[in-house]
Parts: structure tokens; C-alpha cells; sequence
């Protein structure tokens, strides 16, 4: 018998072609808050459902339990924020599309056949970096861009574990603080200057939170001292420079980093206070007024004024981020620092038409400036 | 014959007192420009006479040839420059006095015991470090704090190379930049401004200097281009969203580094022209406004500002001070560096009464608002 060349090529292609459509068979069906345009959040997000494929090689595939809404989302629908997702075609839209949410807690669904055995359905990971697209019942990621997290850590620690924690961890621990050292910082009562202050103390770095002026400033003053803040100065007192004369003393002079998220003349007045050759960390601008600072602190004190964004961090130094990350575990489990407080909504997956999951976000989105929001699924 | 111990010890003391008297027996007169208090520089300067003693092990006695008024000098004078000597009685005055002045070439009178053959009568040197008083007729140095000038650079150049020239050299070589990047810059027709874009321009980096808007603009620009710089814009056009649009295309985003001397506004348009993860460097405030920065380029852009001090960096780095020296030296001999414009007075040391000399002075204080004041001391 004589058997084409051609035959065997085409016998191949057909088991190819069988192989192929094996390795992309549907797995589970996935409903995400895709984007394809930028603008009014509520505007330019809607519902998507898809079916997710199984995974292949390195892939794992994730069912999410939780994300919070965070105001660098809401930045990145409009548009303002520098990083962003690419919009692919990937989730079968008709446009290019991205799902939007940068953290979250994921659990682990189904493993591609190249996955080491460190992850096991039903573990609990987070992403390592923005732009995976958290907002969704399900994504497929692959095992290098995950960490894995204690299964006994709660859901609300796991899903805001990315952005707040590692933001206040690393300010702490990356300008060569040591013990005894001071820090200053504005915005005293955010969550990241909260964190930072628990964070320092198991450090033994002392602590000055400037808060904004307000009546009931001893009782917020006491709250904060109690969870590691050494001093609590109000925006007036860190204007003052009698105040700042005390501070001096009381720190010896030795007020090593400033961290601002406010700008304004608040950054002036903190970065004053920092002994010469030192570094003022900004983070944030919520008085949303440029930073300032005296020209005399630049040139007579060799004060350094640097930047800090958690992204970016995360993709100059992904292993810094995982160890981190652990680090922060442990503080979490050893009581030493504190659940970020949340509002909780769910989300029934099984229940939920497309416009109640629709209404959800839009009402969480909403509510954002209130506290942080937590869409946990259920 | 008995000889007493004690006549013995006293031979020697005898002679022990002969040696310092002969060890500090007096070489020649000396008239400094002295200050003990600090307040309006024309009211706490003095005139003082005294007698130079012999130099001893490697001391050097200067006769000075010429010395500027810098601004710097001015501030010192008023007790607000954070840089001043400390005031001793070495001068034989009654309460403890300084030397104004930290900068000035000065000729090799006398050398001491100690001093290597490198120093010979009439060569011709300047101080590596500022406090050391050069608003006077002579001086005694140690030889480790003096640099070497070669006899045939002009008075003027030794006289300034000091604060002027070694800020331009040091601000274009210590930020990394190479050929082929570029480098912008405010207060465009400052002297240190003119300096960095001759010396820029030596090591193919392009300069964008800012201007003042002012009537005569075209023909200041191109006196400015003709020294070096690349391209000269006015404030209003460094204010302009559109000029920075044109300014990227033009440099391809690669500004590495911004120079800012005047603050406010100015500091943060030339900051948001520079690309990612770039310097600003602070070395001067003339709109006497705080330098401001948008919030945006540290936390998205990781913009660094830095300060930067020709005293301090001397401090830190002798070594390098004296070799950037030599460095300015051989651009001022190649003729791509060209001498500071000064307004030169004459100090006639052996005419002029102490009424002269005080008032001569105080001319170059009044006049250095109008162009930088060199004394000659003849």
C-alpha cells in the first residue's frame, strides 16, 4: 500500500487540530467588570460573561473571593491613571477590552499541567502585580505572577493585602530606618499612615503623625498613639515653629524620613523638620497642591525629595514584593497589625442578574469616598 | 666640677624659649578685612593690622592677588549663610574675629619647613575649601588645603574659579549625563548658567536654557546659543503645555536632568520636561519662592530632587574639588570656557590708608547687585 505524504501531514493536522481543541475546552463560565473606553467609571464599565478555558502549562485558573474597590481603580477607568492594562480580545468582546480592579483574593480553581505542586486547588493567592484584573468571578494567571497566602488569614486581610499594607511596609523599611530613628508624616489618620505607625513601632521607630485640625483631636490624637504614632501633632502645630523647636528636642534632631501624601504647605513644614541629608518620601497628594518645599533645605541640608509607588516598586523589585508580603502575613497573624477596615457587599454569583452586579459596583464605586469598599463573592 | 641638674634644665628651657621666639618671630605686616559680630556687612567690617609670624612646618604665607565679593560672602556677613568660619584670636585682635570672604588667588610669599618642593616663592594657588578668609592682604594656609594654578591664567580666572565655575562643572559631571543627552536649565543668563552650557557643550550635551521674558529676548538667545546652549525659551513658553510638547519631540523625552536657581513656577515646568526617573537638581533661589513640584512626577515619574552646594560637596570630596579644578583649568587654556565678566577695583596695599581700604569695600558690596565685584590687590 502506498501512503501520501500528504496523507500523514493531514493525519497530523487533524490530531493537532484535535489537541488544540482538548487544550482549549471550557472549563467554567466567568463574569467580569470589563472596560473597553475611559471616562465616568459607571459609564464605561459593564458586565461581561465568557468561558474560561482550561488552563495551559503555567496557568492556574482562580475563582475570586473578594476585592476592594480602591480610589487608583477608579483613576485608571477615567483614564488619569499611568498604568493600565492592555485591552485585548482575549475574553471574547468585540472590542478590545481589559477587566478592571488591580488586587484581590483569589482561590485556586484548576491548575495547568506545568503548575509545581506549591499550588493546590483551594489555596489562597494574590497577584503580584496591577493591571491582572481583579473585578471578575474567575482570571487565569500564571503561577510566577502569584503569591501564595495562609488559608487562615481573613479574606478582607487577603484581598487588601497588595496595595495599603505594602505601600506603609515598604515606606518603613526601604530608607535604612533604624531602631531609634524618627519618622514624620502628614495625613496621620489614612490607612497607609496608620499602618505605617504599627508597622514602625514593631521596628522601634518613633513616630510623629501630623492630623488635620479638628474638635475631637485628642480623642483621634489618643486612637492613633495607642496604635504605635509616638506623638500626634495637628497641620497648625507642624506649621508652628516654637512646635517645631520642641520636636527637635524630644527627637534629638533625629527625624530621619518624612513620608507626604498631602503636598501643600504640609510637605513644606514636615520636610523642615528632618535632620540634614535626609529623605522626604511623597506617596500622595490628597490636598491636591503641588509639594512644597524651602529652596534652603535643598541646597543647606541636603534634604532628598523622592517619590513611592507601590506598581512601580512591584515591577523594579517583583521579589521584594513577595517577601514583603510575607512579612506582612506575619505581622497580621502575630497581632501586631491591624485589619483595614471595609465596607463589605456581596456579590451572589449564582443569584445576581448582570444588573445587580452592575449595581453593586456603581454603588460601591459611589461609596468609595466613605470608606474602603469590599466586594466580596459569594 | 659640679654641674646642678637643674642648671642643666635651665640651659634648656633657655633655649627651648630662643627656638619659638625665633620660630615665631614676625615676617611681615598684614591688613584683613575682619568681622566679630554679624549684622549689615558695611557695619560689622573692620579693617585690622597686624603682623604675620614665620610660617611653620607646612604653613604657607599668601600674599593675595585678588578676591571677588560673592553673594555668598554677603550672606556670611549677615550671620544667615549656614557656612562661616569660626572666629579666633589669631589675629591679635581683641575679641574673637573671622577673615571674610572664600575665594581669592594668592601667590606663595613664604613657605615653611615643611612644605614640599611642589610649592615655590610666587607660584600661584587657591584655597580647596571656603572659610579659610580672603578678603585680606596676606594669609597663612597648610599646604593640603591649597590647589596649584598655573602662572599664565589670568587673575580673574584664578580669583573666581573657585565658586562659579566649579558649581557649573560639578552640576553638568556628577548626574551622570552623557553624550547625547540633554539638560535644561532656568535663570539661562546666570554665570553659572552660561558655564554649564559651555561646558555641556564640550561633552556633547545639549542644554534648553529659560529666560526671563524681557524685550531683547532674540538677542539674548543667540548670544546664549553662540556659548553653548542649545535652545533658549522664556518663562512664559516653560510655563506652556505646548512649547513642552514641541520641547519633547525635539529632545526625543531624553532630559535627564533640570538645573533649578530660581524656584516657584519655574522649578516645576522645567520638572515636568524631564523624563522618567530623572534629577532635578536645587543650587539657588533667586525668585526667593520655595521650589514646587507636581505631586504627579514623584509618586508616576519617580523624579528626584536633589540639592546641591559647591561648600558642602568640597567637604565631602576634596580630592574631586581639586580635580575639577585642574579640569576647569584646561577648558579655560583650550578657550572653550570663558573668564566671568567682573567689575575689577584696585587695592593700592601701600597707599591706601584703613578709611581707603574700608571704603573700597563697601563700593563692592553696594555694586554687587550689578555685576560680580573683583578686588585687585596691587
Amino acid at each position: 500500500m502506498f501512503h501520501s505524504t500528504s496523507s500523514i501531514v493531514r493525519s497530523a493536522l487533524t490530531s493537532n487540530i484535535k489537541m488544540s481543541s482538548s487544550a482549549t475546552r471550557s472549563l467554567t463560565t466567568a463574569k467580569s467588570i470589563i472596560y473597553s473606553t475611559h471616562g465616568e467609571p459607571k459609564d464605561v464599565i459593564k458586565v461581561h460573561t465568557y468561558t474560561i478555558k482550561e488552563p495551559e502549562d503555567n496557568e492556574i485558573v482562580l475563582k475570586t473571593l473578594a476585592f476592594p474597590i480602591n480610589p487608583s481603580d477608579i483613576n485608571q477607568l477615567e483614564g488619569v491613571y499611568p498604568s493600565k492594562p492592555e485591552k485585548t480580545l482575549q475574553y471574547n468582546t468585540t472590542e478590545p477590552s481589559a477587566i478592571a480592579g488591580n488586587e484581590g483574593l483569589f482561590e485556586v480553581f484548576k491548575t495547568g499541567p506545568g503548575v509545581s505542586s506549591k499550588f493546590q486547588i483551594g489555596d489562597r493567592v494574590v497577584p503580584i502585580f496591577a493591571n491582572t484584573g481583579t473585578w471578575t468571578s474567575h482570571n487565569i494567571i500564571k503561577e510566577d505572577q502569584l503569591i501564595k497566602l495562609p488559608k487562615d488569614l481573613s479574606i478582607v486581610k487577603g484581598a487588601t493585602i497588595g496595595v495599603n499594607p505594602a505601600t506603609a511596609y515598604q515606606l518603613v523599611n526601604n530608607y535604612g530606618l533604624i531602631k531609634g530613628d524618627w519618622l514624620i508624616q502628614n495625613a496621620g489618620t489614612s490607612a497607609v499612615s496608620q499602618m505605617v505607625s504599627q508597622i514602625a513601632k514593631t521596628k522601634g521607630i518613633n513616630v510623629i503623625s501630623v492630623i488635620r485640625d479638628r474638635d475631637d483631636f485628642d480623642a483621634v490624637a489618643e486612637r492613633l498613639t495607642s496604635q504605635g504614632a509616638t506623638k500626634v501633632i495637628s497641620e497648625s502645630q507642624n506649621g508652628d515653629r516654637d512646635v517645631g523647636k520642641e520636636l527637635a528636642k524630644l527627637t534629638g534632631g533625629n527625624i530621619k524620613l518624612a513620608l507626604n501624601s498631602v503636598g501643600g504647605k504640609s510637605s513644606a513644614s514636615i520636610a523642615r523638620k528632618l535632620a540634614p541629608g535626609s529623605k522626604i518620601i511623597t506617596y500622595g497628594g490628597m490636598s491636591k497642591q503641588p509639594v512644597t518645599f524651602p529652596t534652603s533645605l535643598f541646597i543647606f541640608k541636603n534634604i532628598q525629595a523622592l517619590g513611592y509607588w507601590v506598581t512601580e516598586n512591584t515591577k523594579a523589585d517583583p521579589a521584594g514584593k513577595v517577601k514583603d508580603t510575607e512579612e506582612i502575613v506575619k505581622l497580621y497573624q502575630s497581632g501586631q497589625l491591624k485589619e483595614l477596615e471595609v465596607v463589605e457587599s456581596v456579590w451572589k454569583l449564582d443569584e445576581f442578574s448582570d444588573e445587580q452586579v452592575r449595581d453593586l459596583i456603581v454603588k460601591g464605586l459611589e461609596n468609595s469616598s466613605k470608606g474602603k469598599q469590599l466586594i466580596k463573592i459569594e
